[in-house]
């Protein structure tokens, strides 16, 4: 191979930028091929007398998972948690899950505290979904019903792919158990490749060439994309880079938030929109620096900003929001020299009971 | 007032300290008068069938909801949700909530998005329990049942002993609801007295003067406790205090741990603790500098450690456990010509909708 060939192989990024710029065919592949795969999960789930819905996942599938809950709680109204695994394997806890839709939702499938909360979850009676990358994996063992994510192969350590995949997942796995229309879907690819490339990230890379701490926030359906976007700063750039639902930043950690430390805000693309109003009020008159991420229609008047495609669904769209996210976290690490596809300290699959 | 009274009167972090020192007897007030505001609670409790449980909850508020979380799925076997408001507040919500229990907690009672999305569940058919300090609230007048959580008036913003009062209700009221025995409680005051004034604090408040940035982490019953105290410092010293749960921390975040960014590592009383190991094994190995909190038994070998009580119930411990992070905050900010008692920004009542 010839030395500016190889060094274009190994060059720092590659795979992540590679699997940020894919996510659009990835997203058309599963709306072209799920229909098969979901049709008997669904069938089963729409005879199932579901009390109370669990989830249960880790990093950037907690956040997809956290993305669910929303959209069950508000779509099929059903109570709906997030499972802490430790209550499973660290308390053995064995309680009576008759009537509970238990859903894990991983990468790999392969981190111990999953199958094992998961296995327990079905001994004690949820009806388990598992929702996986990776082709054989012990949680999709584990779990009654399977789905698969279809994202292709993921070489990065930061999961970017996976992440809107398991985004577009969820969404039709819910639409569809609520009985409702999945066309809106077809719209997504286009959505999330207009929010590819967009200008405004490098900018807001340069801009915050320095900075070590920053605050995500937003409410709703764009709450799991200020969580997400966050966790890949830190991953990749190893800075503080803190989520807050807006309403919980108005509760106490808004000391934090001065002038020097700057915060993005993930406006929903509906009437979440209207949640964050007091908050970029509150920001506004800290005099934060902040950088608005919303549609284009929305974002008029802010200084700092990175805009989406206008006339997205509010539900759909947060698998077109995290991309400026993912782009922005691949430049601020090249831009500090450090490769995001092999962050100091981490495994692609996490080891943890 | 004579100017050095005055001046005592005015101290910065005055109200902060008074509160925290306060709580071994607001814990024993509570416990020498529960019984009565308990019983009809129980009563209604025991007499329902309960397919879930759901808590609501911001800020502090929200770290006893997670704590109630834990005990309330290991000692009741009921799936449990943390809930968010804007499912109701936001997006109109109105899931059936027949056969949920909803528990919201909140130290004023007056955050209309507490208020609202709990006259939602009432209406949706929830069995609806306020646990508030303030008397008379708008959370009270909109929930079925009520419990006070006889902590006193509350006048520093961070708050402190209405955490430390709302984790003993929470777990009198599961315990009382798992028709268990309330008797091990009776040692809780006592703990905390043997957590107040710990001499080590001081001498880590030194160590972390010029830090701006820490993680706090745990697993299980000690994890309520590591969010708590990233609040604390968040609020009184405006550093960035991130809280992971330790299995979390390993799926990411743990890249932007290194040598120069300290971690505080809470350790559960009991069989938590295990959990805590591979995390503790891999900090070391990155060469952080932690912080352990534990009980006398488990914290040998650690080089910088805040001693906490021998003997202490597992589930009962986390109560006190944040006294020393409650101090440290104080004495943080204290030591950075904070005045903790008026953190920038923040008001005692947070008005989110």
């Amino acid at each position: 191979m010839s030395t500016s060939l190889q060094a274009a192989v190994d060059a720092p990024g590659r795979l992540m930028a590679a699997e940020i710029a894919e996510q659009p065919r990835v997203l058309e592949r599963i709306l072209a091929s799920y229909a098969d795969h979901l049709a008997p999960v669904v069938a089963r789930l729409r005879s199932h007398d579901t009390r109370a819905v669990l989830l249960v996942a880790r990093g950037t599938s907690d956040h997809a998972a956290l993305y669910a809950k929303y959209l069950i709680e508000t779509r099929l109204g059903l109570p709906t948690g997030l499972v802490s695994t430790s209550t499973y394997t660290g308390y053995d806890a064995r309680p009576d899950l008759r009537g509970v839709v238990w859903i894990a939702v991983s990468q790999s499938g392969g981190s111990p505290d999953l199958v094992a909360s998961t296995r327990v979850a079905r001994e004690q009676g949820a009806l388990t979904i598992s929702l996986t990358n990776v082709e054989d994996n012990p949680l999709t063992d584990a779990a009654e019903l399977r789905l698969p994510l279809l994202a292709g192969t993921e070489e990065s350590v930061a999961a970017t792919k996976t992440y809107s995949a398991s985004l577009l997942w969820l969404w039709l796995l819910v639409q569809s158990w609520s009985g409702g229309d999945t066309a809106a879907a077809a719209r997504v690819p286009e959505w999330v490749a207009g929010a590819l490339d967009r200008p405004e990230v490098a900018q807001v890379a340069s801009r915050y060439r320095f900075v070590d701490r920053l605050v995500t926030t937003s409410r709703g359906f764009g709450y799991p994309t200020a969580r997400e976007g966050a966790l890949k700063l830190m991953e990749t750039c190893y800075l503080s880079a803190h989520a807050f639902s807006g309403a919980d930043l108005l509760h106490g950690p808004l000391a934090m938030v001065d002038e020097d430390r700057p915060v993005i805000v993930i406006s929903p693309a509906g009437q979440g929109a209207r949640m964050l109003q007091p908050v970029l009020d509150q920001l506004a008159e800290r005099g934060a620096d902040v950088c608005l991420i919303a549609p284009q229609e929305t974002a008029a008047g802010a200084p700092v900003r990175i805009l989406l495609p206008s006339g997205m669904d509010e539900q759909l769209a947060p698998i077109a929001q995290i991309v400026p996210l993912q782009q922005l976290a691949l430049q601020l690490a090249l831009s500090r020299h450090y490769d995001p596809d092999r962050p100091r300290g981490l495994n692609k699959v996490t080891r943890t009971t």
